[in-house]
């Protein structure tokens, strides 16, 4: 996932959006969908569907790189499950990213006290020079201290930047974390760093799991090697470094880009009866890093919108609109399969109801935001009345953003909401080789099934729409 | 560590022990002893010398696998940090052990599901060949499953044991899962196995951390690769087998005995004014499993007794007896350490006067057993006293065994204590990548410091011993 902290900017310019399309005449639930919806969430709530298909998921395929052995399984896996559980049409569409391979990966600090260290590459990290790459470290503990640092100090180094997040419920300090991991790597390799190294982008202190990630490097020709090191390793360096002596590190990356890849976001619809053409965009990304199983991230996403299609599959009609649960390629290494499905769907955005993707773990969603047209305020409300006994709170100040790579679709002026997962231990285990199974609470996992499968009901059935229209909402401020 | 359930049997015997003795005049503490013994108790409560010993070995050592690169370094720190810390003497004595080498290991599953898995080889397995060795799977719920198994079944196959422990405080479900890792690779081996996968040894079910640790192989030509999953691997492996097709594991182990190796254990003694030829023995070991730091294991330990040693020499004058902190060369691969001692040490016996070991982690005592003499009772309802106020319950009906490595020498007849730290969290972290200084928390080190100090200082004063003389509780079902 990616998240950047809200600003209060956003929330002001939030309100704004929309306001030209004020006098519209109010769109609002019928209360027989309302009824439907509360059934669906009710059932939802007990149902385990949303929990197999991730346990399906993760222990038939297990870790999703993309482009790697298991992205085409990945893929026929998901067009699989979609038929199982009973999709109207099934299909793909082919998204094309560079292949960025990791082979094998070792540190461990040279002097003054020679010992291992957990290290993991960063995508489109270049490899080291075959045996490896010994320079000095010099540490910051920024991205500004970095970028405020004379060049001369920096160059044929290995910069170590050990910026700490700390846990909160919105996650917000990956804001610090993957500023540091995308834009830190490619500032190093301008100052003539020799490699890169960061604190982890995560919050699991005694865990010597790195997490890895994307960097900021799109041309080969300017990446160096990058990795993060686990948060006790960090700790560990910073001691060393403590000594006051000089500390050299080796590092040992095989890995690198070694060409492009076809892959496919796989999709899945529930057509609608009355307005097939009409779209409810919701899902998740069905790549994952590769050190881990991609429970969390974002495995129980593609769970949680295939199991809330599965709930509204099992109702004795279609819903007026159609459903679309897309399972998207690449979001990890730069939003591949969001940005290819809003270039492709671009024209179609005024049918692209209201939307939303699942990208910030498997536990409760606590709360909804909402970036629609002011005269569809009042159908959010009415969604926010169906989820609130489950436990998620509306804040009507904030802009919905549509998730991760359904951003896309919302900067091109989709309606969408934000629905806001606990997030509090999502970076202990996010992009590191704990993004496995065990994770997962399959109860608090039915209830963001019982959310999804209420709202996008509701929109399907929603008399009037939610304002999507090219470039509705463009400075709402919101970042996912 | 190694520890063993205590039986009843064990504490019925206990009580026996030294019943022949009865009539001894009863050893006491003076009370001028117990008033210096509750001072520095108290001091050492707020003090930080143990931490700073355990972060200045981790540190500055890191990992130190008995025979490995850091096992002369770790040598070297240990008689430094002795000799700076003020002791009267140091000095090592060498202990020979096989000298076993891990290079590099990995596991996958090849069918049906490809993915990696998380593993470590166990100490003395065999390496696979070149290459790996891939064979199918076969599952056993216990070590007592596997013995009852038709050898047929196992022939050229992985034998997989998923046997489960359970957090208690006094760690007493690693008896399951230390018999599973010593006896289950050497029962595989001679029902015609291709290799022992077992589920760690350990308790952190959230973590992709296997535990390492010693196999029952001392014949290199009987051993056969052996390895830990970690307990996600394990859950997810043993998913995989829930489908009920044939699964198929590559093995890539490059580890085996190359040779032997001469360390030692190190030395460090506060010569006694009065009986400096009586020996009050406390220590840790200085070996470490080498994917973590060995923090917990056993830096603490050998931090404990270093830094109850530097509490008494901070006494205006030395105590009566000698106190002998010995830092155990080689605990993990076999007590070779302590049996060295024990073996070189046989004959002065009695004049040891009370010993233990600390090897159980950082965490708080809790609990002091002892097995002395019965006139020697009063006397460690003395030194109970002492040590009450900061946490630590004596318990009369079990025997005490001296720790792991000073185990051997209460086998010849040393009176011992044992001082049982709390080991919820202990195999959360024990053997594993997570064995690191954050695990330690300095105030809980420190009550351990306090209660070494204040119980060493004590019997090093005693007016009389406390029954060591040969075999003298040999028959007390003390377990370490």
């Amino acid at each position: 996932m990616r998240r950047l902290p809200l600003t209060l900017l956003a929330a002001s310019l939030a309100l704004a959006a929309g306001a030209s399309s004020a006098a519209d005449k109010a769109t609002t639930i019928p209360q027989s969908a309302v009824k439907t919806a509360e059934q669906l969430r009710d059932k939802a709530m007990g149902d385990d569907t949303g929990y197999k298909i991730v346990e399906s998921l993760t222990t038939e395929v297990g870790p999703r790189i993309a482009g790697g052995p298991n992205d085409q399984r990945g893929r026929d896996w998901a067009v699989a499950k979609f038929k199982e559980l009973g999709y109207d049409k099934v299909y793909t569409e082919t998204v094309t990213y560079p292949l960025w391979e990791r082979r094998s990966e070792h540190a461990a600090i040279v002097g003054p006290f020679p010992q291992p260290l957990a290290v993991i590459a960063l995508g489109y990290s270049a490899g080291t020079p075959k045996g490896g790459l010994t320079a000095e470290v010099v540490k910051f503990d920024s991205l500004d201290a970095l970028k405020k640092a004379d060049p001369a100090s920096v160059k044929g180094k290995i910069v170590f930047v050990n910026a700490k997040m700390a846990r909160h419920r919105d996650g917000h300090d990956y804001g610090i974390g993957s500023a540091v991991r995308t834009g830190g790597p490619v500032l190093a390799s301008k100052m003539g760093a020799a490699a890169f190294l960061l604190r982890s982008a995560g919050t699991d202190e005694h865990s010597r799991t790195p997490h890895t990630g994307v960097t900021g490097f799109r041309d080969p020709k300017e990446a160096i090697p990058a990795a993060a090191l686990s948060l006790p390793d960090a700790d560990q360096l910073d001691r060393v470094l403590g000594y006051g002596k000089p500390v050299s590190i080796k590092l040992d990356l095989d890995c690198g880009i070694t060409g492009t890849y076809t892959g496919a976001n796989v999709i899945g619809e529930i057509t609608g009866k009355k307005y097939p053409d009409q779209i409810v965009p919701i899902g998740g990304h069905l790549d994952s890093w590769d050190p881990g199983t991609g429970a969390i991230d974002d495995g129980a996403g593609v769970a949680i919108a295939m199991a809330a299609g599965k709930m509204i599959l099992s109702l004795p009609q279609r819903p007026d609109r159609t459903i679309r649960v897309i399972a998207f390629a690449n979001e990890e290494m730069g939003l591949f399969g969001g940005r290819a499905y809003a270039d492709k769907h671009a024209s179609e955005v005024s049918k692209h109801q209201l939307g939303t993707e699942s990208d910030f773990g498997a536990r409760k969603i606590w709360r909804m935001t909402a970036s629609v047209k002011p005269s569809a305020r009042g159908a959010i409300e009415q969604i926010a009345k169906v989820i609130e006994p489950v436990g998620v709170a509306y804040d009507p100040q904030h802009p919905g953003g549509g998730g991760s790579d359904l951003s896309q679709m919302h900067a091109k002026g989709m309606a969408a909401l934000t629905l806001t997962q606990d997030g509090t231990d999502y970076f202990d285990y996010h992009h590191t080789a704990n993004d496995t199974l065990d994770k997962i609470d399959p109860r608090e996992l039915a209830q963001n099934v019982a959310v999804y499968a209420a709202f996008s009901y509701m929109a399907a059935q929603a008399d009037g729409d939610f304002g999507s229209a090219p470039d509705a909402f463009k400075n709402d401020g919101a970042r996912d």
